[in-house]
């Protein structure tokens, strides 16, 4: 018996499943759905992992409802998905032993800005481009930018970073506190606003990162940050990968404080070039960004330019108006669907190991060989200011050959990662896509993780098949 | 039959115990003992709490001596509990059920520095101050400051902050993995040595702040910092505490990056003028300091004489040689040894309660009135900019009707920062002292909390009638 079959059985049959849905429907009407178009969107991923839509789709407007579905859902044995903007890539939203997808997306409000006390409370449905527009007038911003426009539920939930985390952290350092579902329908607040606080466990990096497996996050308190006086981006190529990593610890180390550092390979600039009608030289390139004063950003900028030159980089371009940073940051921002139109047909499978800064240029040169050795399409993006950079090889999946080569690449990958010190997931997560290696990193830690789902969620209906 | 008594019986008898330590006296000669005044010494207390002496004290010398002590421990039922540097404020290293002390303190190795990586590994047992020792020619140190030089085990454990807090954060930001030792004897290493991850469960989170109640940590991997290449100290009265309050404040707002942020009351500037021989102006008082460049500490420190300026402060007197700055500092540098002497045979009952900045001024308030009311005699002392302040009422424990009186005014005080949206416990934990605490800051939360514990060492052993 396949083993998705032996854990169905744990579930409710289909009749059960039905009576529960109708209940839901009746109940909450157009926010309830099994249309198959939105199921599907629902479990969308946006990796090379198949679509496993859920059996149907809800949308709560508060605590109390999502608490309320839970516990029915949790007395009759039916999986919940808690689904945010559908941004994660690792299948996380996949519904692999069906169940309700939990869309929280109507549950967008900003509660409360404490501008002085730099944070703010909000619905986990709403987007990161949302609340940075609610808190444009405050002189605030959230720093946590994973690229796509992402809800901060989500955000939360698998842990997420991006460029900005190089400077000020990820969803570790900026959640206060989050009020959670658990799979009882109990709503727990994991705590105050204090800036820190020695009481007991700390239930909030618990559920940061937890994938919906522990709860379901129902709002967030996030830490706010003051908007820089002055920004300056640049561009800079180099002569090879080892000089442009080089370059980024020698950053780090010197305490430079860069808010952004990210690197493209010589094959995402010619990507970035045919997609974006651009001309840059398809070299080594790191993309930097500096927040400050006026005088503290020219200040990093000059020793950047500095840093770079003694690591065969160069000639650097810098911008500080806000018009000519986005046109010297096209590549970057574009990168996500320059890939996507490089290879018509081709799925990607988005890698995201993490390594200390002082492994960083070893790592990436028997990745790059590795690249060579077995003929991937495999561009390199890298939020490398943390040590962390994705490989996306570009494959057809109908070329099962092709397919073997990347999954083995992607074993190796993370097998390096980890003998380095690393990790197999900077900040995407396990989802479905990381399961194999969650061990071969955390030994028998995974079996503390697992004890940890067990006593919160005994039935295990919080998105089943995840992480574990 | 008490609580206690009912506990009790879950742990093995008498003789039982008796065999075990025999077998441990056996294999481990003299770093096994059973004399009264070392035992007491590892149950003893730095508060009002009494002193509840283990029944041995072992030392080991490796985690895998740990592991097997643990897990003889297990198997027989009898508690365990962890001893660092025995600098707790909450009674963590008393034995209400007996048991034995882990002495860690001979596990005091730097096992590594990776200074290109801005971290460092060392054993639990080290001592703050020997391990900034160690460091001092890397031109790096390890910021987190309680004040008493605790163990790096024991400061993880009790997730310790202190004075440098507001700039550099606690244990929590400044851990990046620990060994530790299950209760059933397994050894778990809790991530690699990435800025940041996203594979599964913050187990380093969750092992950090809960007081050995979930494993036994052997050894961490903590992060660095740059030595500042300048440092300013400043000390500033203030006209009230409500001005003293909102200048601190105000700098945190303007995101001033100040590296130490001190309060004293007028009664700690008594208490300070009589111990260390000084002739401080007996009114609320700011200690600062500021880290950078030679440049940006002056702007820092003129940034602050306005802002002090601006709520009642002045004039303020500032030193940048390290000398003067110790000599500038040395009132706040000897406040626990002051509050020790001022009434002789008084007991501390030390409280550690944190709030929103911006509730900080009317938390101060309302606590001063309270004081006040009650006639206690009750320094204040605060790491205000992070909102944590401890009020210590000093207490003749003969006098019951005293000690009922400081009870009432610390558990007033609690459910004040409670409502305030703050915690019972900034930096000092749980413990013993502040278990009642616990439920009304954590609702529901407390119950995950010991699911977890349930759930990772079901026989309750390591460290009983702590947290909960």
């Amino acid at each position: 018996m396949a083993l998705d079959t032996i854990l169905s059985s744990n579930y409710a049959p289909s009749e059960k499943r039905s009576a529960l849905f109708s209940e839901f429907q009746e109940w909450l009407g157009n926010r309830f759905s099994q249309s198959l178009a939105l199921r599907e969107q629902h479990g969308h991923t946006l990796t090379w992992l198949e679509n496993q839509p859920p059996e149907a789709v809800a949308f709560p407007h508060s605590a109390e409802e999502v608490a309320r579905i839970v516990k029915r859902c949790n007395e009759t044995r039916v999986p919940i998905i808690a689904f945010g903007a559908g941004t994660s890539l690792e299948g996380h939203l996949n519904a692999p032993f069906g169940g309700l997808a939990l869309d929280l997306s109507h549950m967008d409000k900003v509660v409360r800005v404490n501008a002085d006390d730099l944070d703010c409370e909000v619905e986990a449905g709403i987007k990161r481009r949302a609340l940075n527009e609610t808190l444009r007038d405050t002189g605030l911003f959230f720093p946590v930018d994973p690229g796509a426009d992402a809800s901060l539920g989500g955000m939360a939930a698998t842990r997420a970073s991006g460029t900005c985390a190089v400077r000020y952290g990820t969803m570790r350092e900026n959640v206060v506190n989050v009020t959670a579902v658990l799979a009882n329908g109990e709503i727990v607040k994991t705590g105050g606003r204090a800036r820190k606080s020695a009481a007991g466990y700390d239930l909030t990096r618990l559920l940061v990162g937890s994938e919906g497996t522990l709860g379901i996050v129902t709002q967030l308190t996030l830490r706010l940050h003051g908007l820089p006086e002055a920004v300056i981006s640049a561009v800079c190529p180099f002569v090879d990968l080892a000089g442009a990593c080089s370059a980024t610890a020698a950053a780090i180390q010197l305490g430079l404080g860069v808010a952004r550092i990210e690197l493209l390979d010589p094959l995402q600039i010619r990507i970035s070039n045919a997609y974006s009608k651009l001309s840059l030289a398809e070299s080594p390139t790191l993309f930097v960004e500096f927040h400050g004063t006026p005088a503290s950003v020219r200040e990093q900028t000059d020793l950047f330019d500095t840093i770079a030159a003694e690591n065969g980089g160069g000639p650097m371009t810098s911008a500080g108006d806000a018009e000519s940073r986005a046109r010297l940051w096209q590549a970057r921002h574009d990168v996500y669907w320059s890939q996507r139109s490089f290879r018509p047909g081709a799925s990607t499978l988005v890698t995201d190991v993490c390594v200390p800064i002082s492994n960083l240029a070893a790592c990436v040169a028997e990745t790059y060989a590795d690249i060579e050795r077995l003929g991937l399409v495999a561009p390199i993006v890298g939020h490398v200011g943390d040590g962390n950079f994705h490989v996306v090889p570009l494959i057809v999946m109908e070329d099962a050959e092709e397919v073997r080569r990347a999954k083995n690449f992607s074993e190796r990958l993370v097998e390096r990662a980890i003998a380095f010190d690393g990790t197999c997931t900077g900040e995407h997560g396990i989802g479905q896509g990381k399961k194999s290696y969650l061990r071969a990193e955390h030994g028998i830690g995974v079996d503390l993780m697992r004890a940890i789902k067990n006593s919160l969620d005994p039935c295990n209906i919080l998105n089943p098949g995840k992480i574990f």
